[in-house]
């Protein structure tokens, strides 16, 4: 069987889902890119997480055609693979309906950056791509919810290297990084900031965003050149 | 021992239940039907799942009335036959007081669909049936639930093949699919789609419900004659 | 060792309460009385649940003097001894800071009624006693915390043998019933019922309260002379 | 390996950290201080909790410079190092970014002391330090928490042995206490009043804080001169 590398780590980012407590049943998927093939590993659509196998997960390639599987990959497939098109440093994608996450893009707002957790991550809110137009929705509907959300990206002049996550609005939070491990742990991050955005904002509905020394502050602190969180 | 595999349909969907999160202690039963035989399994009324064997299933008729079985059934057993008898294409019912689902259900208002979680799986807000008129709750009780539910579908002119969960005011949720293993499926999406609803509005008291084009691409992608989503 | 009946059930009782998530740490407590005895075991003040044993149990008469035992008991047993004495009917009694009780016990409000998950368990809001007078804090704190709630019954009218739970106000919940186990249960039903009524006024703070015909109607077949929920 | 003792202290402490669900990855820390050695044992950073170990505790003295220790030590180290110095009666601290209590310090207010549970552990109301000055910020920061933490504390006149907890605004809690066994359980306190107090002001907004008698009293039941809760 090959792609080994990319099945094992797409599987083990997919198995993380359910016990981060991130997806139900099974409303989620990681994919996991090797970019010298130009290939990437997803789940198959619709199994569930207590059934996968790492030789169930996809090989497909950026243009979201199946190059190894017999399964029918996720149906959020043509999604992962434009963004791996598009965004070459990328390494892995996750996309869940985690409940707090979904509970603002529903909300059509972006995450607003409220504390040090959530600067420890990103510099900014955590950006809402508004609900795709109708054209969108009855074309090539997740090819162009990628399109949506690089558009988004592109508007507010974000770098997908430093912002790593994005809310569809009316839809679910889509993350990444360099890893699908990392894409994993941004997905949780991103649950986690939502849930206590939202419970500040009920405590205080004036609570300001976090003021940007503070914000550059924790962002250096762990992502800039002198950073010194973790073993280097 | 009969009807050996709506027996153990019904026991699996029941021990779900507080897997799921979705009953506290015995607030909840399922029920699995044998359309040949006329007869469904249902939950023994007040019994702690962890003592619930297959072999306890009460085994029902449409009028509600006990085929075999040794102990009392659920005390939701006339609004589960009634429902089998109305609606011959529903092959499972589930019953729970699910936290979220009945707090809509207290609040008296439908889950209005705010996203694509919801759409994924109905393409209306989950009805909510006002609470039931006093002569109804005086006279059978449990079986004019039953027609509550229904007659609050036909006032709606909703199908239940496709919308396959309903509040009832004040009370609490019923679902039901074409397999007990659906019902309960549905009884955990409602009780999400439930708490997002909450979430999204407590966010944003003014956020619209989904939009037309969108309810109808994430019905049609898994629900329509062309759905693409799972292994068909 | 003695009294090993109400050690036992007493001991049980408290191991329940961290497993239903209704105590942090060691804030909670549960009673067993022996009405033929006279006496009643509690938990030992301060001591983890993961310590306790039923020869820990501490033997107390209605007085709240230690008949039995090498620990202190729990600080509020003067409270669970003075409800022994003046109400001969209950078995056992809960004391917890469960979350959502607390919260409506800080809110110095009544939990309304508000469906029938509610009903199935009381027909009237679960009272919420006022915040003890001063002279009563000065005095013999915890017996003057069992008059408290003896006071507010009697002000309401309120039958212990019908409404076996109560708020005192700024403080937490009290439960109670025939015994120690259904005084467990009706810890974990209060919680349920605080969560759903606190997330129904929510979603809809002109939700009304239950009408009565659902109130009798639910008390009754669970409750009532022609009660059918259950096996007897 | 030297300093055993305060290297199981921290380890068992930082475990208890995700076991009590206050930390999600590696978003918290614990140490715990030999006042005669003049040092104290803190986790190293970014480690995950699965992965650690007593001997990768890493050993500071009162200054921030590691004393023994191949792992750079946690990213907060010289926050912990000011209040030991500044603090000599501290035997451990805790910093976690748990949920409710990051909600209140997001919200930039102290979290009210509104019934007895508060009242049990502290008099006041859990402090909150005003978000850091862009001098602070920018200096050593770590350190300078440390001191917005202490100067808060003068402030408003409050004893670090009585009042074992504070919010540093936009940031997170701070817990500490004779032992860090104690600093742990502050910091589950901590969140467990956060949320009471959340829900109390969401259930009603003009709830009033806890009335004095009532504070002195539990506070005194708990920790003064006659103190009669847990077993002396």
């Amino acid at each position: 069987m090959t792609h080994a590398a990319i099945r094992q780590a797409a599987y083990a980012a997919n198995m993380q889902l359910p016990e981060l407590g991130l997806v139900l049943f099974t409303f989620g998927n990681a994919s996991a890119v090797d970019r010298k093939a130009g290939v990437f590993a997803i789940k198959p659509s619709g199994v569930p997480y207590r059934e996968l196998t790492p030789e169930m997960m996809i090989i497909v390639d950026y243009e979201g055609r199946v190059v190894e599987g017999n399964l029918r990959p996720s149906s959020d497939t043509k999604t992962h693979a434009l963004l791996y098109k598009e965004w070459s440093n990328i390494g892995g994608i996750v996309h869940t309906h985690s409940t707090y996450g979904t509970a603002w893009a529903q909300a059509q707002l972006p995450i607003p950056i409220m504390g040090t957790t959530h600067a420890d991550h990103l510099t900014v809110d955590v950006p809402c791509a508004p609900p795709m137009a109708d054209a969108r929705i009855s074309g090539n509907y997740e090819h162009e919810t990628g399109w949506q959300i690089i558009e988004h990206f592109r508007e507010l002049g974000l770098d997908p290297s430093e912002v790593e996550m994005i809310l569809v609005g009316n839809h679910a939070p889509f993350t990444w990084g360099k890893s699908v491990e990392k894409a994993v742990y941004h997905a949780a991050v991103l649950e986690e900031v939502a849930r206590m955005a939202y419970l500040s904002r009920q405590i205080n509905p004036d609570a300001p965003r976090l003021k940007e020394s503070l914000v550059q502050k924790h962002w250096q602190r762990k992502h800039g050149k002198d950073a010194y969180y973790g073993q280097q």
